[in-house]
């Protein structure tokens, strides 16, 4: 089936190079086959969304379409994981958005178990071996998508591979771990205090367990600058979870059987019958390195913003597209590439990438660094740039923290939230939100978004036509009081700036 | 005291004319009082507002204020009196954010049951009534706030004036209205179907009444399409309140002790004990206009950004100034004016004119018709222009319909929403943006407010960063569903385009 030629059409005006294109079915029919070949390697959202928006565009006839997945499912949540070990999603098929069948359904040909190891973009083919039967083979494609994702930091540390210690990324993961906590298990120490940090923590405690977090930062959540990182600390600590900030991980100590007993870390052994990692994660870029894909410091693939790869040359490969966790993305705010594993974008790159080779034209046009989380009652949000990222990208500052209600203050229920905000010295231009707080917090950093993707002002952040009713929200928006302030100290800076 | 000659001092930049300023306590001495007058006619949101920002800029010594207000309270919230008369707040107390003599401690001279009964714009004084002891009197100004607000409509038929029949716009309006629940009524009849219709009708449910809401237009909500406030009645119908659409009022009928037994309509009888008011209501400007001072349609006052009011000549009147719900705002999206009585922008115009008088420089640009609410467990929201809006500012547009939930669909608690789009055809320009749903739709909207601020189209729509977490959100957020559709609408239309 290899290296059949076939007559490039016209139809999708998506490049895609000539070779080795594979018909379907029909035949190697030289100079018969209008049909281009699709591969896809990665079968979760960038990959999977790539593949069926594609196919929406393309009829089977046009266009043929080949996903390999190394695991056993498609397109899955791996976001509700920690949900579903925590127990409100009782079954992992919830987490499946559409399963292999259902892809096979819209004509798209998926083959599970299969890693790609090797892409060869000059004949334009990838390498294939089934994880059952070992088996190799080569398969052509017109148009590539690679969707490989990102894999979990393990520290090369003693014990961390051992059983018991448990990374949270793909559903084998999680039914693992499920596994483990099913064993008679009391004490679970989570390592990392990111956002899979917090929402396992938040797991481990609805399933009973004692629960400490360790991690290396001076609060947790690092990705908020550390006064809101606090508040995600003393709220967790009030949850009754013992929260280790400043710990490197130094080892997992091991009993007789070879589980977890204790995790070693700068700051002391602390018990545990299980281990949660939540280190981050890297993109999974190997295989692309190896076929001469350059990558940016972060590990992750770089693309334009239709999504094409860039090549060795530093020009886009035409025909060869890259989505999700394994790419870097483009930061409207710090005018940064930088690494976000979000399924979010991954999804948007899957749409845009199907659009392109389906004959649209559509583009990412980049982030502002937008991520909500929550543990237990206490929401967790940030947009734009924390206070770090703003000094790195050379930015000078001012910042306001205040604290407001979710509703009216006199309306039942309104629940307390601290909104940290960033703008530019000069400008006023807003750079960045951070929110911290109850029911109704986390969804408004979405205010923020918007405003940092359209370049606003805090100036006009406080203009702004938000929804207000008691039970929504006070007479102000918790957003637009920290803009007020901002808008305070600008005037004032002015004013001095005048008299001096 | 009236007449004082002053020294006008550069303070404040702010314009404001020469005058009868009146010295504060300091005698009339000609060439020697420093002080600006302001005179606040109303002492709500804006007026309030407007004081307490000149205040915190000027001090006493350069700025006398005195406010005059009509009723017995300052500063409260209006939106606040149907969840008092709901049961959800306690007291009314609750609903005031600052009282009298928290402004007077402030140094804002407050004169409650105090009537302004004229403006003279030339000798710039204004002339009072005490609503005590019928004393009068003038008082001069250098600046002038008219923050008046607006009047609740009240048809001009028989029985509507009756005992029993209420309007629900002061905070004695609503100590009437829980003085009538105290006695034996069993059925509430609600006349009118708008924003205070519905949390009306709530609060009649609350207080376990029989409820019906009559209203004229075909659906209730006519804030929005009728697409979308048939999905109000259907739920409002789930929740047992009795919709009657397409209702005329024709007449309260009396018992014999003079209090409502039935309300009459074009579409029947519907029996009541208590006759609950929810017409809307119209500027308050009957003071303005005598004072010479042009009105728009809607019978607002007409203002510039800076929120001086529009004079006779069409030109600002130097030192007067209005705002809140007497005052027309801009629609940035329509570009047109309207009258839109909502204590947000009231606040909003009095910081501007606080700041402005306070020799800052501040600007209301203008709105997006964006505004909230809830009846029971269902949120209705909207900003921007509906359909008919729409076609009124001469827009072509195609519209999205689009059902998503509020959470990961696998995630508990995930409510339903239905999300309405408006987008310009050619442009793909963000519209309008119509939510009803269960928890979390309302702000929603939020994203629509910002994107039509800065005159997104629905591409950049489908781009923006949204927070996502399962707890939050669908992968894709419900306005970027719709935004999706629009854009393929868009798409399909061009590729006719250019196959026509």
């Amino acid at each position: 089936m290899q290296g059949s030629i076939r007559l490039r059409i016209g139809s999708g005006g998506s490049g895609g190079g000539s070779g080795s294109a594979v018909g379907a079915g029909t035949g190697a029919g030289v100079w018969q086959d209008m049909t281009e070949h699709l591969v896809v390697v990665g079968g979760d959202a960038a990959g999977m969304s790539a593949a069926s928006q594609a196919r929406r565009r393309r009829g089977p006839d046009d266009l043929r379409i080949t996903a390999f997945e190394l695991g056993d499912f498609t397109s899955y949540s791996a976001c509700g994981i920690p949900y579903w070990v925590g127990g409100q999603v009782a079954e992992p098929e919830a987490l499946i958005a559409r399963t292999p069948a259902e892809h096979r359904e819209q004509g798209i040909d998926v083959r599970l178990r299969t890693e790609v190891t090797r892409i060869d973009l000059d004949r334009r083919r990838v390498r294939t071996r089934s994880r059952d039967d070992g088996a190799e083979s080569w398969t052509g494609f017109d148009q590539l998508v690679i969707a490989t994702g990102a894999q979990p930091l393990r520290p090369p540390l003693p014990g961390f591979d051992a059983p018991g210690v448990h990374g949270v990324q793909t559903l084998d993961d999680g039914a693992a771990l499920l596994a483990t906590l099913g064993r008679d298990v009391r004490r679970a120490v989570v390592v990392g205090g990111g956002y899979i940090g917090v929402e396992m923590a938040e797991a481990m405690v609805r399933r009973g367990l004692e629960v400490t977090m360790v991690h290396r930062s001076p609060e947790p959540m690092a990705t908020l600058d550390p006064d809101m990182g606090r508040l995600v600390r003393v709220a967790m600590e009030g949850m009754g979870i013992t929260v280790v900030p400043g710990a490197e991980a130094g080892e997992v100590l091991l009993d007789a059987a070879g589980r977890p007993r204790a995790v070693r870390t700068t700051a002391g052994e602390h018990p545990a019958d299980v281990v949660v990692l939540g280190l981050g994660v890297r993109p999974r870029t190997a295989l692309a390195r190896t076929a001469g894909l350059p990558l940016g410091t972060s590990g992750g693939l770089l693309t334009d913003s239709s999504m094409r790869v860039q090549g060795a040359d530093g020009a886009p490969v035409d025909g060869v597209w890259a989505g999700g966790d394994c790419v870097e993305v483009w930061n409207l705010v710090s005018g940064r590439r930088q690494h976000i594993a979000l399924g979010t974008h991954a999804n948007k790159h899957g749409l845009v990438i199907g659009t392109n080779i389906g004959g649209g034209r559509a583009a990412f046009p980049g982030v502002v660094g937008t991520a909500v989380s929550k543990v237990c009652e206490l929401e967790i949000a940030r947009t734009g740039l924390r206070e770090r990222e703003a000094t790195e990208a050379g930015f000078r500052f001012d910042r306001a923290v205040i604290e407001s209600t979710s509703r009216a203050g006199y309306y039942p229920g309104a629940g307390l939230m601290t909104v940290k905000m960033l703008a530019e010295q000069g400008t006023g231009r807003l750079l960045g939100l951070q929110i911290v707080g109850r029911e109704g917090a986390a969804k408004r950093v979405d205010v923020g978004a918007v405003a940092l993707t359209a370049g606003l002002t805090v100036d006009q952040v406080v203009s702004l036509d938000l929804g207000y009713a008691p039970p929504f929200s006070p007479v102000w928006d918790p957003v637009q009081v920290a803009a007020r302030k901002l808008v305070s100290h600008r005037e004032r800076a002015q004013q001095e700036e005048s008299v001096g």
